[in-house]
């Protein structure tokens, strides 16, 4: 998986202007450069419409660091004369002529072999033409490696990411291709695997003899703020849905890989989307619920609804909630629902698993178990990264009634040091060509397939969409989808 | 299980001005005065040999609650006033027959309706010779009800507690015994059944399929003191692991039992030691270790060995520390040693059970686990209170590499309050006519038939008797017997 310890590569930034260069890429680049896991014969070429020059890129990528970074700031400098500005119109086949003479030249001035990362850090309707002129234009061609990064969203539907990706397929392939999830770069999602599989307890309770059901909530507190526009095209089921969440369900769901190579896990994760039972029509409404966030209280501060946000119609249909229910048709998870659930403007903002298991056969403690003394596992992905098993146990005194007793593992409490960030992570998996922290396209492909289902759905009816208040956990629907199934949905707001 | 919420009961203490009495008794009974879990309608009688007044004894009382229990003294003098001291002959008819007018008139002056519990809080060759004349001078005959509480030692072979227990129960019947074990009172100790029977996750993993072995540490930082005496007629065999030790075993091995009252779950630990395979002569030097322990240094200041201690013979064969290895025959737990491990002088106060969970069935993370990774549950008895669940996750950082990962719960840490002690427990459970936490006959019967075939080995075998370093683990012997099974003592020392 890993082919070299300090990779060494140019990497062209296209969108290196935008917000997530600012905030994400810069600052990540200086982390791996700082602790030496990136080679110093690296350079990165910003590209983006704005005529700015190397000094312009290069002030903008000290400020960004000097403001996401506190601490340490040595060789910062050193790191920025190492940054170069080429302005661009993507659809000129003239920009890619130049970038292909400046690549040449900065690959000989770094002594970097001909490796090139393509990074796509902007608007997606470009994607496919960028990659089309980097093929016809030769700027793939080297005497390294070529590898294309993608950002979300990977298209807005089955066939527009189909259309896109066999438009990138033209210049690259499949194994070149690096489609960014980045909450597969966070520590505890990535640790989901590791908790399961190098831990003989969890194992053998991993399957629908001991699971009654898995809950997995990512929740914001913020609204759409200004990104009213881009929502509207959006909303919640495509946004987290197709990618983030149904990313964690395949590693919750996936069966042992043979080994832990790339192509063992994803064709793993692969069999779970394949086993996904598939929501026919008439079912969405009952499996799949869809909300938008109305007027609400936060911190004593009344705020409005999704309504009423900038650049969002007034009578929008764009839900900002979704909650939904997933079958897995195979031997380990027949029966067991995983519950999903995720939202804009919710109680907090939190990503958790909570695994429940089934109660036990016999239970000696009948009258005695406070109510909900069901045995979890929950992992805290983020803010907080850990776990906690919640377990009953004898409640202090003389009598012999028990209460809940919390096993707790905090990331941050035994380390004492920061995670890195997922993106830090995953720039320098793709610098080393490990692609197993990114989505496959058949991944891409059936988790679109499945949620296309559900938007077209939608679509039809359009006369189911509750509001919610701001500052809740959704709407009264997304609880009675596991009433129905006689379960609730685990406070993990409070957790 | 509990016939009453506030019992009401003279207790008569045989020991009044001794040790036990003043550090656990009278303490004990104080806290659930002032908890109100006793009624008000009782009575304490002390009786010693030493011609004391009530007045003597209420100010002993009184300054061992203050020198015991720091904070709330509330109602100290209301509760010392119902104190009553007795100076007595244990041999003589006649302190019977006035114990007998005293108790009669207390009954009356206090209105506790009969209710007696007589407590043997001293040297035990006495035991047999007052319970005969409690009952032969009519001490027993009441309207209530009348309970023998014991404290150990219960005999010092099978033979000797045989003789013990024929004496008392010609006055009181099995159900009216209660033979202390002090640890059945410590919290974590009865934590142990909760923990089991109380969670669906634990149970799965509770047999020979997923445990490898099971190690109980109970290790003290003092040596014998000024006990030696005692402790030569005693040795660590005998005052540990017949009583203490085994009843860890046997809370940690037995079945779950149909319903939580004190005949079934006395029955499924019975069932423990009727499991237990027996030791012939020629295998207790394989699976029973003994040492003494010699000189050592305790935090920089030299201590000496056993032998050299005040009333130690010099050629001493009394053992301080004792590790063994029991085996259960039943379809639970063939093939899972049970180890323990007890001794004076060892590098720590401490008492603790470690769970080793067996390996998982395919290790895809044979080259990154670090060495010992194996899955642990540590349940903490003394001093600490709490449970800890070592795991593997994910090591933080980009490479994938694992590292242990620990799940904790304290007791103290989590209610912020103190637990009650053992003997405030198990006083309470006696007046409520709850035997669950006390030795049935049964048990003392089958622990001291399996001790006796080791301490008859040792006795006819002197040849091996190791020392061990003030301040370390115990002896190399110690460790070799898990290394010839492929194990090792897990370092509770440090957990």
């Amino acid at each position: 998986m890993q082919n070299n310890e300090q990779p060494k590569s140019i990497i062209v930034i296209f969108g290196a202007t935008g917000d997530l260069a600012k905030r994400k890429l810069y600052p990540s680049l200086f982390r791996l450069f700082q602790k030496g896991s990136i080679s110093e014969q690296f350079a990165v070429v910003g590209i983006g419409r704005r005529e700015w020059s190397d000094e312009t890129l290069r002030s903008q990528v000290k400020e960004s660091i000097q403001t996401e970074i506190s601490g340490d700031h040595t060789n910062l400098d050193e790191f920025c004369n190492q940054f170069y500005y080429k302005p661009f119109n993507v659809t000129s086949q003239h920009s890619y002529t130049e970038l292909k003479e400046m690549l040449h030249t900065l690959d000989k001035r770094h002594q970097i072999g001909g490796n090139r990362v393509f990074y796509m850090a902007m608007a997606p309707e470009f994607f496919g033409t960028i990659a089309q002129y980097l093929k016809s234009e030769g700027v793939t061609e080297t005497e390294g490696w070529t590898r294309l990064v993608i950002e979300k969203p990977f298209g807005h539907d089955l066939a527009s990411a189909k259309k896109l990706n066999d438009e990138i397929r033209e210049a690259f392939s499949e194994d070149e291709i690096y489609r960014i999830d980045h909450y597969l770069g966070k520590e505890m999602v990535q640790n989901i695997q590791v908790i399961r599989f190098a831990n003989a307890v969890f194992e053998p309770l991993w399957n629908n003899q001991h699971i009654a059901n898995i809950q997995v909530t990512s929740s914001e507190r913020l609204g759409v703020e200004d990104r009213g526009g881009y929502y509207e095209n959006s909303g919640a089921l495509r946004d987290m849905v197709q990618n983030h969440m149904m990313q964690m369900v395949t590693l919750l769901a996936m069966e042992p890989p043979l080994r832990l190579s790339t192509e063992e896990i994803r064709s793993e994760k692969i069999k779970v989307l394949r086993a996904l039972r598939p929501i026919a029509d008439q079912q969405v409404q009952e499996s799949f619920i869809r909300a938008q966030y109305g007027q609400g209280v936060y911190d004593g501060e009344t705020v409005q609804g999704y309504l009423k946000e900038k650049n969002v119609s007034p009578d929008s249909q764009t839900e900002t909630f979704v909650a939904g229910k997933l079958l897995i048709d195979n031997y380990r998870w027949a029966g067991v629902p995983f519950y999903i659930r995720t939202g804009k403007r919710m109680a907090a903002k939190s990503t958790k698993i909570v695994i429940e298991f089934k109660p036990q056969p016999h239970n000696l403690y009948h009258d005695k178990i406070e109510k909900n003394g069901s045995n979890l596992l929950v992992i805290h992905i983020q803010p907080d990264e850990g776990m906690t098993l919640m377990l009953n146990g004898k409640k202090i005194g003389t009598t012999g009634d028990t209460s809940s007793v919390n096993l707790n593992y905090s990331q941050h409490g035994i380390d004492g040091i920061n995670t890195p960030e997922a993106y830090e992570r995953l720039l320098f998996d793709c610098m080393i060509g490990d692609a197993t922290n990114f989505a496959h396209w058949d991944e891409v492909n059936l988790s679109w397939a499945y949620i296309d289902a559900i938007s077209e759905a939608w679509d039809e009816d359009q006369s189911n969409l509750p509001s919610y208040p701001s500052g809740s956990m959704g709407p009264r629907e997304a609880n009675e989808l596991l009433e129905q199934d006689e379960f609730h949905w685990w406070p993990i707001e409070k957790m």
